[in-house]
This record gives structure tokens, C-alpha cells and sequence, in this order.
């Protein structure tokens, strides 16, 4: 089984990737696809007058400032607009896709995070009713029924908290989550860039094999962005996934390239 | 098994709803909830600048012009906005609750309308281009599979043509064909007014009982949105479902109370 996460960024090849997944369904390839939808909730949140927040917490991660409206937003963009029209861009490639957020049947739990330290301008501060979560457990039973079945679960980065709140969730580490609970062999996670470079942006610098050992120095060189997806790589890792590959999603046949071992592959 | 058609109109009680429908799955009911979204839809399309148009087809029914882009914007508030929330809401209240639509394991296949005939100031016109379908097959087998894993599935009113395409369909008509599709023996359809009256809005002309036979000339006096509901009910009657009750939403218990006959109940 194969779970792949597709980036929202610019330049990322959907068709590529839905036709990849096509061929890989048809010979008989479980595959489970995560998204994210960062880059749209912000344009749309912004068109409707309630632009994003971006807050970094005290050990430097980058995350969004999720209160009631935003939540809102961001699973209006997340599980309606990208989560259908990618299910919808999966079936028109012959996948029998499943769309689901984290809420439908309980399937990725979550412990919110209701005040977080952050840093802005220099000083410390507590941020309150922010909606976002960590994902502590993932409804195995539910993703193994869908495949059972003959479905592509399709899960946008939504989590339930235990008294069923719904709560923003980081969709590479939502990736993580599935691939280790789902028994996962692979976590592919596509992007726009080719992989993990030692010098963002030098694609002179990119990693080609990384061994878990490594992750923990990788943390310190990462971008941006790309800090997650280590973060999300070992948690995958130590959930016993053999392999997580950074991989190029705006290439043709991102997805064979990336089981060919293009990219960034941490074993 | 019942399934339930929850309207977006203003007034209807989620939490009520919510409630009773926590209490008929605690005991053991087979519940399956479709939702609408149009009022809702209509807020957001005007917010980001692409208002909705309506159209009247020449035999008098009223339905959403749905250009592609009207299309996203049904799909991001239905699926991701009303579903979302309302498994939320579903989900906080005990029941649990399995979003999806109509493209989700092809669960609603319909065919897509590409050329309507519509009246506008009195003139015919052909319309194109419209991404509205009329459902003709439900996936009773994802249904069935959901159910007796325990989940109640709740229905966003989006189809799928047999090219892959999304479409918007009608609620009601959606919830007609589900209830017809799963063998449910009670359709309820919950709206904000008492029930189908023959002088709309005097609520001392309700209808409490209406025969099969009844719904032919119910067509002639139902007002607006009724009109739809009736052509629902009348289609639900001939896949077998039981009853259809039209029922109030607003009140308290709703869906005890249309169970135990208060509103239009139609055999």
C-alpha cells in the first residue's frame, strides 16, 4: 500500500498524478491520497474578507491561525472545493475515489491545541480558541473497508477532537499518520520542487537518500514548508513505513518516478 | 431505515435534529441524511463576486443556472461548508456520522442536462453549458457497506455523469432517489414551514394526509420549492418507500414528531 501526499502549491501536476494513480489502481496498487489546501484558503479566505494569520511557534514551525471562521473557511476549501474536484479529476481518470475529511466516521482523532506560544515581533505571547489539532489516532478500520471495497480514500487535512470538534490538521503529518496506521510501505509526498535540497533553493544541493538518522539535522536545514514534511517523514518512519519519498509532483509520471527512487528518499 | 432531507432554509433546528436523530440511532434505527445548501450557496457566490442566476424551465420548475464556476462554488459550500459542519454537528451530538457526495464511490450517478429549455421574460431560450443533472442510479452497495459499519451517511446534493463530471442536483429529488435506492420505508423531509398547504402561506390550509393519487393536482398549488419536494415525493412513492412526511424543522423533536404523523404525510 502506497499513500501519497499532494501538495497545494503552484505548479503541481494533477493530471500527471491522477494518471499515474490510475495506472498504479488498475495493477492492483492500494493507494490512499492526503491533500492539503493551504494556498487556496488563504485566496479565499481572503476574498471574503477574513484573510489568513500566520503564527511560528516558540521551536520555529510555521502554522496557521485557525479560529471559528477560518476553521470554517478552511474546511469549506479544503473538503469541498480541492477534496471534490480532485475526486472528481480521479474518477474522470478512472479511479473510484472516496472523499473524506477526518470528521467522517471519527477517522483521524485529534487532541486540540487550544493555546499555543508564539512568537511575534521578538516577544512571546499565548495564542487561545485556535482550531488546530495534533492527530493521535487514525480510524484504520474505516480506510481498510474503503479499500476493501474497491475505493481510493481521498482524506483532506480535517481531524476530529474527542468531544467532536472539528480542527485544522497539518496535511503532511495527517499523511504521516495514515500511512503508519494504514501499514503503509511507502509515503510518497508530492511537491514543487524536486525533493530536500541541503541549500534551499539549490536544486545542486538535493538529497537523493537520507537515512533516519539523518532527519534530525535535516530539521535544521529545512525550509519553511519543508520543516513538516521531515517532521511528518520520521513520525511516518516510526510508525514503521520503510520508506517516505520527497518527490516532484510537476513532472510527468510523478508518481512512477517517485517509486523509482527520483526525489528524496529517507529509509 | 428512514432517510432524512434536512433544507438550508432559515429557521430549521440543527441541534433538535441532531438530537433526535442521536436518539433513533442509539436505538437501533438505520438513519441516512441528505442535505441541500442553496441559500447558503447563494451568500457565498454573491461574496465572491459571481451572483446566482435561477432559470425557470418551460414546464414552470425553477432550478440554478450552473456554469462551471457556480458548479466549484455549489461543490466548496454543499460538501465542504453544510457537510462538513453538519457531521461536525452530528458528530457532537453521538451520532456517527460519514460525509459524502454523490461523486464519492460514484454514490449518485446521474445525467448531466447540457441544454435546458428556460423562459426568460417571456421568451424561450436554450441554455448550455449548465452543469445540473437528473440522478439515475445510487450506489445502494456503499451505502448498505457504511451503514452496517455503523456510520450514518450524510449526502451533499452533487452527482457524477458517467464521463466523471460533477453535477448539481436537487436535494429533495436526491434524497428521493436514496431513500428509493436504500429501501428506506420513511422519506422526511424537514423544512421551516408546518407541511404542504393548499393556499400557501396560510397555515390553516395544511394538508394533513395526502393519497399517492393526490399528487398529480398537489403539483398545481405547491408554491415554489414545494414544487420540487412534491415531484420528490411522488418519485420516492414509486421506489417504494412507504411514506414521505413533509415536516416541520423548526420545532422541537422534529423528527419524532413527523414520525408520529405530524405534518404532510403522504402514502
Amino acid at each position: 500500500m502506497i499513500v501519497v501526499k499532494i501538495g497545494g502549491a503552484q505548479g503541481v501536476n494533477l493530471d500527471a498524478i491522477c494518471a499515474d494513480a490510475a495506472q498504479l489502481v488498475a495493477s492492483g496498487q492500494q493507494l490512499i491520497v492526503v491533500h492539503g489546501g493551504s494556498a487556496e484558503t488563504n485566496e479565499i479566505s481572503t476574498r471574503l474578507g477574513h484573510p489568513p494569520r500566520f503564527v511560528t511557534s516558540t521551536s520555529g514551525y510555521t502554522s496557521r491561525y485557525t479560529d471559528r471562521q477560518t476553521l470554517e473557511i478552511f474546511a469549506m476549501v479544503t473538503n469541498g472545493k480541492i477534496n471534490t474536484l480532485l475526486v472528481e479529476r480521479l474518477q474522470k481518470a478512472g479511479v473510484n475515489a472516496c472523499g473524506l475529511s477526518g470528521l467522517d466516521g471519527r477517522l483521524m482523532m485529534a487532541r486540540r491545541k487550544d493555546a499555543i506560544r508564539v512568537v511575534e515581533n521578538g516577544r512571546q505571547m499565548m495564542l487561545r480558541d485556535d482550531y488546530t489539532g495534533k492527530i493521535e489516532q487514525v480510524n484504520s478500520l474505516l480506510i481498510s473497508l474503503l479499500l476493501s471495497a474497491g475505493l481510493t480514500p481521498v482524506i483532506a487535512p480535517l481531524a476530529i477532537s474527542p468531544s467532536g470538534e472539528a480542527l485544522n490538521v497539518d496535511a503532511d503529518r495527517a499523511a504521516a499518520m495514515v500511512a503508519g496506521a494504514a501499514g503503509a510501505q511507502q509515503l510518497i509526498i508530492l511537491t514543487n520542487v524536486p525533493g530536500l535540497m541541503r541549500s534551499f533553493p539549490d536544486e545542486s544541493t538535493l538529497i537523493d537518500r537520507l537515512p533516519k538518522t539523518g532527519l534530525e539535522q535535516a530539521l535544521s536545514f529545512a525550509e519553511g514548508r519543508m520543516k513538516k514534511k521531515v517532521l511528518g517523514a520520521c513520525e511516518a518512519l516510526d510508525l514503521g513505513v520503510q520508506q517516505v519519498i520527497f518527490a516532484d509532483g510537476r513532472i510527468e509520471h510523478p508518481l512512477q518516478a517517485a517509486m523509482a527512487g527520483r526525489g528524496t528518499v529517507i529509509a
